[in-house]
C-alpha cells in the first residue's frame, strides 16, 4: 500500500497581482500556488486544512524548492499538481507540478513538519493525519478494482 | 492644541513583487505601503503598532481610499507621509501621501477602529494610545518654543 | 437601456497566504480580490481584460474605496459581485461586494481610466468595449423577454 | 582572485502584510526578501539591477530554495545576507541568510540566467555585469591591503 501515491490537481487563474514587470507571474507567487495546489490535496483526502488547524495542529514548511522551467502569463490557467507518496514519520514531502496545457511551467517540493498550535511543539503526524490517508488510499484501491 | 497635526515620512524603495506587467506598482500595494507608514508614524509617537498590540489592543481598518495620481516604477525611492490631526474619539482616520521626488505619486486614507485583542469588541481608544499622541504634541510644541 | 446593470459574481477561495496575524485577511487583499471580480466581469461580457490588453489598451485604476464589513477568514469562499451600470464615457466606475452566505464582508469600488498601451495617453472607451458592453445588455434584454 | 566572496547584508523590517494566520512571515515571502537581498548586494556591486535591466539583461530565477530555521515575527528586522562567491560562466547562484540578531531564521539560494529582454534568449553574463563585480572584488583587495 506504501507505493500509492497521492495526488490531487487544481485550477489556478494568474492575476493581474501575481504578475510583475518582466511580464511574467514572479518566482515568490509560486509558493502561494503551491499552497493552493496543498490545500486542495488535503480537502481531497477528507482533511480540508482548515480542519486540521480546528483540530490544534499545524503544518509549518521546513523547505520549499521550486524549479522554473518555463514562463507563466497574466490570465494563464495553471494546472497545480500536488502528491505525496509515504505516509509521513516525522516530516511531510510534498511534491508540485504546474502545468500550461502540456507545458510544464515549473515543478517544486515543500517539507513539512506537524506542530502542536498549541506548544509550538514538533509532534508525530496526528492520528486524523494517518486516518484521512489511509481511507484516501484505500478508496483509490476500490476504485482500481472495480 | 486640538490643530496640531502628527505626522511622520518613511521611505519605501519599491520591490520587483510590487510591479506588474503593467510595469507599475500594482494598485493593491498601496495599502500595504500605507501600512509601513502608519506603522512607522505611530512608532514615531513612541508607540509601535506591535507594542499597542502586546499590550492586547488593535486597529482594524474599516475604510481605505487611495487615489492615484502617476504611476510608480520599480526602484523608486518614494517618501510616505502619513498624518493626522485629531485625537480619535471612537475613530482614527489616517491620511497618506505618497511622492516621488517632488512628484505626487498617490494619496489616501484609512479609517480605523480600535478594538480588544481577546473580545474582538470596539473600544474607544485606550490611555495609552491617548497618551503617547499628547506627549508627542506637547514634545512638537516644545520644539516650536525653542 | 442605460439602466441596465452589468454584473457578475465569481468565488473566491481565501488562502493562508492572504490572511495576516489578525487572522482575518489582510486589508490590502480586498485590491486583489476587486482585480479578479473585475476580470471575471469582463470576461462575462465577451472582452477578457487580457483580450483588451491584447488590442493595445489599458485601464489603470485612478481610485480605490473599499469599506470593511466584517473580517473574512482563511478557507471562506466568498462571492465577489462585480457590477457597473452605465456605459462609460471618460472614466468607468465598478462597484463590488464581497459576501460570505448571506453575510455582507466587505463593498467597495474603483474608478478606472482607459489607456493607449503604446502611448500611455488616456483615451475614450475603445470602440471594442463599447460593443462587447452593447451586446452583452441585448443578450440580458433578450433572455428578460422570453 | 575567484575565491574571494562578494557579499552585502540589507535590513528588512517585517510588514503586518508579510504574515499570515500562523502569527509567523508567510512561506512565500521570503522569495521577495531574497530579492531584496539580491538588489542590494547589486547595487553595492555599482550595478542596480534597474541600471541592468535599463541596458536591455535581465536576470530570471532558474531555481529557489528555502531553508526555514526559526519564525520570524511582526516587527521584527531581519539582517538579509546575500552573497556569490565566483564571476558567472552561464548561471549565477546568489546565497541567503536571514537572521534577528544572531538568531538563523531562515537559509536558501537561488540560480539565475541572464537573459536579453528584447529577444528573451538566455545569454552569458553581460560585460557590464562582469567589470561591476571585477571592480567591487579590486576595491574589496585594496581595502585589506590598507
Amino acid at each position: 500500500m506504501s507505493s500509492t501515491i497521492i495526488s490531487n490537481i487544481t485550477q489556478i487563474r494568474v492575476r493581474y497581482a501575481d504578475t510583475d514587470k518582466m511580464q511574467f507571474v514572479y518566482n515568490g507567487m509560486y509558493l502561494t500556488y503551491c499552497e493552493v495546489g496543498r490545500t486542495e490535496l488535503l480537502r481531497a483526502c477528507g482533511l480540508p486544512y482548515s480542519e486540521l488547524e480546528r483540530q490544534g495542529f499545524m503544518m509549518p514548511v521546513l523547505e520549499a524548492h521550486i524549479f522554473y522551467k518555463s514562463p507563466a502569463f497574466y490570465d494563464d490557467v495553471l494546472d497545480v499538481k500536488a502528491s505525496f507518496d509515504t505516509i509521513p514519520k516525522a516530516t511531510l514531502s510534498i511534491e508540485y507540478e504546474f502545468k500550461r496545457g502540456p507545458d510544464i511551467i515549473a515543478t517544486g517540493w515543500t517539507m513539512h513538519s506537524f506542530m502542536k498550535a498549541e506548544t509550538k511543539k514538533a509532534i508525530r503526524p496526528p492520528t486524523i493525519f494517518i486516518d484521512s490517508v489511509k481511507k484516501f488510499k484505500e478508496n483509490l484501491m476500490n476504485q482500481e478494482l472495480l
